[in-house]
């Protein structure tokens, strides 16, 4: 049932044969197939009927390098395929962006890798021009990828803000991560909250560094200490560990920011284990607010992530660049708080 | 922050810049950028030299012309993103892939859409050579993507058999589901079942027609009645109306077959709602023995896909296609029932 081994069908025409066909030079002939730009009608009509007759294809990565046209989208996830699925973040943005682009001919191609080996492949395949543009979600200070597409004539957006952007200058929608992380703090307080703790995002993020400021200057502003932090990877296996570790080295805490609703699930069982109340004994505040917030018990009070309109933003930006020669203001998202349950 | 509207940096140095530095003509250049065959020692030693002055980075698209070579592998999904992201299968497939990938230097491109308008421009990417080859995840009769695959030089292998072997020469792995609906519907009766169900995937994918048909098969030589059949699109909520559906026409089935692990939970909760308890009042078996099926209450009796496997398989048999013009065999992987609280 396998393709024979001897493929003895007649090979495709050549676009040589096409101009042959119609008594126009190759180059003549090229220009027709790739938008008719310099063509006589009278060539321009020729070569269409051989292109007919003789069932041309024109190949497409050849016109793509006359055109710069893939009729494609990259969306870039510097990050394993377990943490894709895992974290409902992504599942969220990969919905908004294809929504966005679903009245476009644009076919979205995601890319997926860590650092390392894998992301010189990712990268070298977005260098390759095999994509009209770039989407990058979830982007870490070492995985030069913002290096790449800031150096690239391809136009791209960020969704979160890339790590450094004075130096590589791509443009990009976020929330107000610091906005939130002081927001968080203000609640925990108002709610009684007097030993605060966090359990705060890799610091190769900007996310998790505006977040973990953003804590930090709430706290401060209370008078509160900001000793009680430990990092972890947004995965809910780094979130048990982290918040067993928080709570050994500081077990009065009971006021806590989790950078994420997925990490915040988890430090949510390690309390249950260690015989804390939420949000009697400890009071609980994370960051997302999907659909996992809501199905937690106690239900999650979390800031909210306007994930799916920051994944349309980064669409329109995206388009907008497309035939302009300018790239497009970043664009930062008001954040809110919603009071559930647990804090 | 953006890219300033009047970029005045340098432009990239051309092809032909580098074959004037080295001295050489353009297609010594290009041939000795190209992988060096038919060049002589002392261009090629120039033409590097030149390339690591100039800061020459070959474009990758022409490359990929001359060479046939991206360095990618297409993992193409006709489903939507919301179905990529609720069934687990997916994500064991694409981990499967990505581990087996993992030691080549292949970039995983992900590719995703539905029939209609979505899957022309996927089928389109297929066909213009962006990457060296594919591994197509469920297929459905219409979404065109196995007689693309057929048609085009590009090797490439199925996970799930396609539609019609015969009109479409792919090579393919699958796991055995004929025998998968068989050893369900033995396990029911065995259990004491006597009046025989089955929530149906759509019959437009390879694996739900033979699961449904091994379920018949089995049933006829139970000789017990086949009638009561519904059909679903492995979602919960087509599954949660297939199963009212079927609890509504046929309120005597004891012995329940549901084509889908994440399908099989949806009729759990029907089950519930119907205060028919299971085992006792209805036998429950799967398909597909994800981590899902250890964690539903009761545990789920299964038929094991191993995704896993498949996946792996599915590499292997897409690499030993590259640098050979023929195709593989179609590999059948062997099923097994696992037992659990739900039978």
């Amino acid at each position: 049932m396998t393709r024979p081994a001897g493929d003895d069908r007649a090979p495709a025409p050549t676009l040589v044969e096409v101009a042959r066909a119609a008594g126009v030079s190759r180059a003549t002939a090229s220009r027709a197939v790739n938008g008719g730009d310099r063509v006589s009608p009278e060539a321009l009509q020729a070569v269409r009927a051989a292109v007919r007759e003789l069932g041309y294809r024109p190949n497409r990565a050849a016109r793509a390098l006359a055109t710069r046209r893939t009729d494609s989208i990259a969306v870039v996830i510097p990050e394993s395929d377990s943490r894709l699925f895992t974290d409902p973040f992504f599942a969220t943005v990969l919905h908004g962006v294809t929504t966005a682009l679903a009245s476009t001919d644009l076919q979205i191609v995601l890319l997926i890798g860590h650092k390392g080996e894998q992301s010189a492949r990712m990268l070298d395949y977005l260098r390759d021009g095999h994509t009209d543009g770039a989407i990058v979600v979830s982007h870490h200070r070492m995985d030069n990828v913002a290096e790449v597409l800031a150096d690239s004539p391809m136009p791209s957006v960020f969704i979160g803000r890339p790590w450094d952007p004075a130096k590589t200058p791509v443009t990009w929608v976020d929330v107000d991560n610091f906005t939130g992380g002081v927001l968080a703090v203000e609640h925990l307080v108002a709610r009684g909250a007097r030993r605060l703790g966090t359990v705060a995002g890799p610091q190769d993020m900007g996310a998790s560094v505006d977040r973990l400021a953003g804590w930090r200057a709430g706290a401060e502003a209370a008078g509160l200490a900001t000793d009680a932090v430990v990092h972890a990877d947004y995965t809910v296996a780094g979130a048990t560990r982290a918040t067993e570790e928080l709570f050994a080295a500081h077990p009065d805490v009971d006021g806590l920011f989790v950078a994420s609703d997925l990490m915040a699930s988890a430090a949510l069982r390690v309390l249950e284990t260690l015989g804390r109340r939420v949000p009697d004994d400890v009071r609980l505040v994370g960051f997302d607010n999907m659909e996992l917030a809501t199905s937690l018990r106690p239900a999650l009070t979390t800031l909210v992530n306007p994930a799916a309109e920051m994944a349309r933003h980064a669409v329109e930006m995206l388009l907008s660049q497309f035939g302009s020669s300018g790239g497009t203001e970043p664009d930062l998202l008001a954040t809110e708080l919603v009071v559930r349950e647990s804090s």
